[in-house]
């Protein structure tokens, strides 16, 4: 039977999964583009690390290493231009797409200006501090694609996998920043007071987002994370940030310790990298078993559509046959259609049921991305409205949650709530 | 020039405002659809009034009454299947269908059912309570596809609407049942303490979504709101709960009040159709001044990405004859490149700030539909763990909101965070 002679209520029914199903198919597409740009990040990662050491030094061996990592970005970067391409922007579906294609139109336009940064950082006409600003703006521009695929997939499992690939990363680059600070601040003999404080805010940035990483990771992921932190790789460098904690700007020591901060710090990194690779095989492996147990109902759903309009069709047909049957006054329903009605009803019921389930996992996952956004919205408040540096409005935020014995998200959500009376109080909104 | 030969960066802009319109344009289909579901619910409401009438007496002058009204209800039905039609289900896009699609095959499933439950209605084959409990059920699933129409939408300013149209069909609903309520409690001459307390709750549910509406609303649909709370259509009602609320099962009064209850109860709620008229009106502008707004930028956008493609090219062209110009060390930007990159990253900031104000807009709309949904689930856990009636589980909510001076979305949002983490310690998620 052919799909336009079902019953319209049927025919929905099946064009619900189908939609599942195709929605599932593109976030397949998003998952492998996940999976290019963490490589990606993690190549850039290394070379504004040696862009640092090299920009604190002149030796021509660190020319050459940062070739070589240069190299290795431009390989990595091949493989996300490539997963861009791959995207039809022709047949664009969902109006979800609008912001994620600005998010990748925003991290290409970063790496076109890569070639020119690169120039600069050689020629030594960039500061240390300008050269980690920039990547670190790029590599934010990545992360932010990643997020936004995070924030719009429909299906549950690929979602938690994303969050957990998400805050991973997150935390992953907030060592990466943290690595850059200790660099300059060891190449300088000395830690301004500023710097000291911004480590200290990376420090429990990086501990927030692991835990939300270790809330949605699956357990293979959790256990190298786990021997990770046991390990030399997680332990060492985490032991240097005493050094740099005890290191005041009076108190300056052998910018010797810039190398060996580096290197552990870039031991870490490494090390981190290996959870990320399970994290993307987990992510893609969950989305492809979402699309086979998809595939499977889509199949068997059809199959009993198709026996339910044959039925429909049947009891249909005998009541054109029956002699009291006319249409200003039908009969009662009868045995047939009865039968036909509650097995399509049954069914209903159950394709609602999992949709509720199904939502309600969703909501979860989001949420974890939601309390972030508040964060980042409330310090964008406080930036504006009290005139305050990113790290001055963090700093608030933290200071707060810690007097009043909540949340950094509740403080966030608190003071995202009172903003919003009082703009609705001095500046009513336009309606148009 | 062809879209084929811009630079990615503005492809990538560019596909992200056409998906962005081609959302707007989908959405314009569903809000259409919206404005037919609530001319069905009001017919609905009004059959499901007379049914009641109907089935507490046996005037044959109520029975011509309800033929009209079926057949009110029955040109409503055809205009929303008309619309159904509509929908291409091949052409689905982003995976939100599924949700929509699955709501829109139970409210038609519903439907179906309609023809023989007005049989047993005429034949007095259900009691006043059966049938009541029907065409809430039925009503409910239409309601339900306005929550998800609502609950899917991307533009801020529409989906304001949608919050606004679905609250106030919600309380209109709720004024509906209390409608049907009083009558079969006037017609059985008293009421039974359940019945007041359902009263009780009705009224306050009333409050609640009267009360959402009016935050998202626009100047006009308010400006009727108040005049009619003014007037007597909603004064009068109002003061006939009085005497219910003064009837107990001991009190018993005349029936002839059941009439002067319904009669009042449906003037109240033929004037808030006119609010409601209002509000789907507010609703199909402001869709389509979005969508107007959206097809002008998109056209101005296009004119200036074809100018930086051709600034681009030209540039690109420049650095050809280039007498510096190596492949493996290109020479600094030149005047014509890094204008063209300054005037693309102007545009993408623009673009992305103008989508981080949407966001921020629309999350703020949507936590009105989260906050509802998260008091559902509450009350399905309260249900499900305490095996309590619904009833009784948002009884159990408003004395908890009550005795700890707290909302009842806050109990909700707290019951739920303690029956996961109770979930999670008794029964540990499996991850496959």
């Amino acid at each position: 039977m052919r799909e336009r002679e079902l019953p319209t209520t049927l025919r929905f029914m099946l064009a619900a999964r189908r939609s599942e199903l195709l929605g599932l198919e593109d976030l397949a597409q998003t998952c492998e583009l996940v999976t290019r740009l963490s490589r990606l990040v993690h190549a850039l990662q290394k070379e504004r690390g040696y862009s640092n050491i090299y920009l604190s030094g002149n030796a021509p061996h660190h020319r050459a290493q940062l070739d070589v990592l240069s190299l290795e970005v431009d390989a990595a970067l091949r493989e996300v231009r490539e997963g861009f391409a791959r995207i039809d922007l022709d047949a664009i579906g969902g109006p979800d797409k609008t912001r994620l294609f600005t998010r990748i139109a925003y991290a290409l336009h970063g790496l076109d200006e890569l070639p020119a940064l690169r120039r600069r950082i050689r020629e030594h006409r960039l500061s240390m501090h300008e050269a980690t600003a920039s990547l670190i703006r790029l590599i934010g521009s990545l992360l932010a694609v990643v997020f936004e695929a995070a924030d719009t997939a429909a299906d549950p499992e690929t979602t938690r996998s994303l969050v957990a690939l998400f805050n991973f990363m997150q935390g992953k680059e907030l060592a990466g920043q943290e690595r850059a600070i200790g660099v300059a601040g060891f190449a300088g003999g000395h830690f301004e007071p500023d710097k000291l404080e911004r480590l200290e805010q990376l420090w429990e940035a990086q501990e927030r987002c692991f835990a939300t990483f270790c809330r949605f990771a699956g357990p293979d992921a959790l256990a190298l994370w786990q021997a990770l932190l046991e390990s030399d790789a997680g332990s060492q460098a985490c032991r240097m940030r005493e050094v740099a904690r005890r290191a005041g700007p009076d108190n300056s020591f052998s910018a010797d310790l810039c190398e060996l901060w580096f290197e552990l710090h870039t031991r870490r990194m490494d090390a981190m990298k290996h959870v990320e690779t399970r994290l993307e095989q987990d992510l893609l492996q969950r989305c492809g078993e979402s699309i086979g147990r998809i595939r499977k109902d889509l199949l068997s759903h059809r199959k009993l559509l198709d026996g339910l309009a044959d039925m429909h069709a049947a009891a249909e047909q005998a009541r054109l046959f029956s002699v009291q049957a006319s249409d200003l006054d039908a009969p009662p329903a009868d045995g047939m259609t009865s039968m036909v009605a509650r097995s399509t009803l049954e069914l209903l019921q159950n394709q609602t049921q999992r949709m509720q389930v199904l939502r309600d996992e969703l909501d979860d996952a989001r949420r974890a991305l939601d309390e972030r956004k508040q964060v980042e919205r409330a310090k964008q408040t406080l930036m504006r409205d009290r005139q305050l540096s990113e790290s001055e409005a963090y700093a608030a935020l933290r200071k707060a949650a810690m007097d009043q014995g909540l949340s950094i998200e509740d403080v966030a959500r608190r003071l995202l709530a009172l903003s919003e009376q009082h703009e609705a109080l001095i500046r009513p909104r336009a309606r148009h």
